[in-house]
């Protein structure tokens, strides 16, 4: 049943052209979709013979969908922590919640099938592997999730080419390795083992999708386009699909009765004055500029990891100032296998129950990820401040807060960097505009963004107090002219991977 | 200063035992009144020198309060999940939410000491990360946060006194390491250490109690009274000693529209009427008995520790069975470090939007603890059945999932043990009306506990369907008989030490 699959099914470079756009913007509504309804939540398994182009299409599937909603994760050797509780709770730990992807490369399916092909297992054991993972899945689906589970194959004879030719060249040599030669030699055992599995685990709503990696646009539209239809299927069946939607994440409603406490600092004369917005770079040398410092962020972050340094970087800026575009150009260029994008929005119950900086602190990742946080824990002398929700008491001393936080965070190793977004006045209110008239934009606007933006003299204010007053030697704010989104994007990533090459030199 | 405390201090046994039951009263009461106004977190430091009672100190409190709003945390070698985040990522990780107490042995004091005195550390490293402690304290009361931190002191002459005295005892020779001693001889070194991190940082909100640990009953009022006058100060301070009472954890309010599910099944001629509710112990022979049991629970979990066999408790009974006494009985026995008690109130916003087993796997401890359910996953097929919040089909596929979720845990080597506490109806509605008439029990009452005696019919049902569905071999029910609340206790800790004995042969 493996070796069926559309084996040879190529799609050329201009026809991949003309569709992958489609499929692109389909997918990417169609997890806003999901998004807003929270209606249940996904699980995407990537499965299938090495080289066969899981990492690339776990990479795609980020690219191509917003990344703060997913939750992208692989396993290696356990952690003692894990290994202390069933086997099963690793994956436990990372479940995305309803209205989020779950994005596992492997998940519980490799280590089953790693045992049996290495026979540390016999059938006996592989079988009733399997058959708990049945059982987990169909916990998981009678909860409402939807497991789509993709095998990317290859045949052993494309498989071996695929390996000579990484060999060939000297900077993918290294993905080679002797684990790969001794599993092009076990291919009939794995596909055999694979099709046990597929046999065993396939239900209407965790169905297994076979899909030929030999070509890659082929393989890149098969899984976008079956994970869209999949889900759309899935909210269409529920009557979800245009079902309310709620308030963008981000800030609590304010407080009955909170005082509109911004008091004056800073203000007028401010160093985002001195920003020159109006700095552009025209299309055609941004695409060039683009692919070169994606490159270098992704030669610099590949020694990172192998390093175990970690990155954590903050996000903030004015609405509609292109956060959202900026992180997507990041997380392109990157594994993500390696990265995790964490988007602020308001506090659950459980963390408003602790410390503000609690919440930041359950989201530090293990050693050599990229973190990225979308807003952050500045939203405590932003939006707090100036909606009330904070009280002058508790903004003031956050300033101290966040510099000790932050210290701890430098003084352990970590790669620190603070971006700024700034845009003007007059160009908020452009993309404003510009998004309400565009149909596929107008659920990024909310009465929020209008209400914030009539606060805009009292943001300014707490966006200089910030600056100046957390802005430390070893970890200071970068103030980005974001008014051309080309010029933002490529001076985010090049200062990005600059400070990432300076720090591992 | 810290030779200063109140050496030689010591309480008579007969002065004890007449101050003791009104301090552990006060300290209860106070502990309910900040749990129901969740006005600030506790947080209990226990340092002090070796064998000045730190443990046992732990163990007090925990006996003393209601454990299951306690978080009790002991510190030993960093895991390697730890090793990869900033020192104080481990204890942000157990930092208790308001309303709560966390007991925590050591703390961030213990390491910051043993280096300096160890010489791994100067003087400069010392004072740096003391100030560090310092702003971190400073950032938790800052937050309303009270910390009580204790020293427990012995000079080094008292310390020699009671390290040979435990070396003399066959069953405490082993509590006596080489780095003991080698402590001992550092004591100078400790206590100068020691002083100077209390001069750094005692503050109002972070006070340090110095306290003589040479006499047990000293100590043990000492501290006990210290807790609860510095509660009770900071409620009164905030006006919050008297606040709303909410309503009792444990279930989320009828779904509107939820219908009156219980199909019927079992029923009539369940299990549950063949319980001899007559079964009584008097209170001498239970005095007796109880302390035997409990020191055969304490020896066997001593040995479970050792192993790294853990041990999972699940109480579920009915309203009013005595399901808080017996768990009080049973942590009696265990050391505060080695345990946890979960108490399973209403889900969390995070907790609503994954699969409803997804809160319990959060809770599954590393090996060698008991973790204990003040109810549990079986409010899926208990009160979320009855009441509506699951429907039919949910609650009918939960017996599969839960069999299935108790088998992993089983395989993976846990011991589990699950006990129904079961009354007469006529016994709750005694229990009840004297809950309503003593003074320090009222708050026990909610309507809901009336709401859910009128269906007590249908909670029979579902309870009967639940004992005959999810008693597997491995992992079977234990009916308690409780209309004697004494008998059911000695039952309960005897079977829990009894099964725990059998697994460690």
């Amino acid at each position: 049943m493996v070796e069926t699959a559309q084996r040879g099914t190529a799609i050329s470079r201009d026809e991949y052209k003309a569709r992958a756009p489609e499929v692109r913007a389909a997918l990417l509504e169609t997890q806003q979709a999901l998004r807003r309804t929270e209606a249940f939540a996904v699980v995407i398994v990537l499965a299938g013979v090495d080289t066969a182009g899981r990492g690339k299409t776990l990479n795609l599937l980020n690219a191509w969908m917003d990344p703060r909603w997913i939750v992208t994760r692989a396993w290696g050797p356990p952690s003692d922590e894990e290994l202390e509780r069933p086997p099963f709770w690793r994956y436990w730990r990372s479940l995305p919640p309803r209205g989020r992807i779950g994005l596992f490369h492997g998940a519980w399916y490799e280590p089953a099938l790693a045992d049996r092909v290495e026979r540390e297992t016999g059938q006996d054991v592989f079988e009733r592997r399997l058959k708990r993972i049945a059982t987990l899945e169909k916990m998981l689906t009678d909860d409402g999730a939807l497991i789509l589970k993709f095998w990317l194959h290859l045949d052993a004879e494309a498989q071996h080419e695929r390996m000579k030719r990484l060999r060939r060249d000297p900077l993918t040599r290294w993905r080679v390795t002797d684990q790969h030669w001794r599993r092009l030699r076990q291919h009939a055992r794995i596909t055999r083992a694979a099709e046990r599995a597929m046999r065993l685990t396939t239900t209407d709503r965790a169905p297994w999708l076979n899909v030929d990696g030999s070509d890659e646009h082929h393989r890149s539209l098969t899984v976008a386009a079956g994970v869209q239809t999949a889900i759309a299927a899935e909210l269409e069946r529920l009557g979800a699909s245009d079902a309310r939607r709620p308030r963008k994440g981000g800030r609590p409603a304010v407080r009955a009765g909170a005082p509109p406490a911004p008091a004056g600092a800073a203000g007028e004369g401010s160093v985002l004055d001195d920003l020159d917005l109006t700095q552009a770079v025209d299309r055609k040398r941004y695409r060039v500029e683009l692919a070169k410092q994606q490159g270098r962020l992704h030669r610099a972050q590949r020694l990172a990891a192998d390093r175990g340094l970690s990155t954590i970087a903050v996000f903030e800026g004015w609405d509609a100032a292109g956060k959202g575009g900026v992180i997507r150009r990041i997380t392109a260029a990157l594994d993500a296998r390696e990265y995790r994008v964490i988007p602020i929005s308001a506090p659950s119950g459980d963390e408003l129950a602790h410390h503000y900086l609690w919440r930041f602190m359950r989201h530090l990742s293990r050693a050599g990820r990229v973190t990225i946080f979308d807003r952050s824990w500045y939203g405590r002398v932003l939006v707090e401040r100036v909606e009330g929700l904070a009280s002058e008491a508790e903004y003031t001393r956050a300033y101290a807060e966040i510099n000790d936080f932050e210290e701890q965070l430098v003084d352990h190793g970590i790669l620190l960097v603070k971006f700024w977004l700034h845009i003007s006045r007059d160009e908020q209110l452009r993309r404003f505009r510009e998004r309400q008239r565009t149909p596929h934009k107008t659920w990024k606007m909310t009465r929020e963004d209008w209400r914030n933006r009539r606060r805009w003299d009292d943001y300014e204010r707490a966006v200089a107090e910030m600056v100046a007053r957390t802005g430390a030697r070893r970890a200071p704010w970068l103030l980005i002219e974001a008014n051309d989104k080309l010029f933002a994007r490529l001076k985010v990533i090049r200062t990005l991977a600059g400070r990432l090459e300076r720090r591992l030199k």
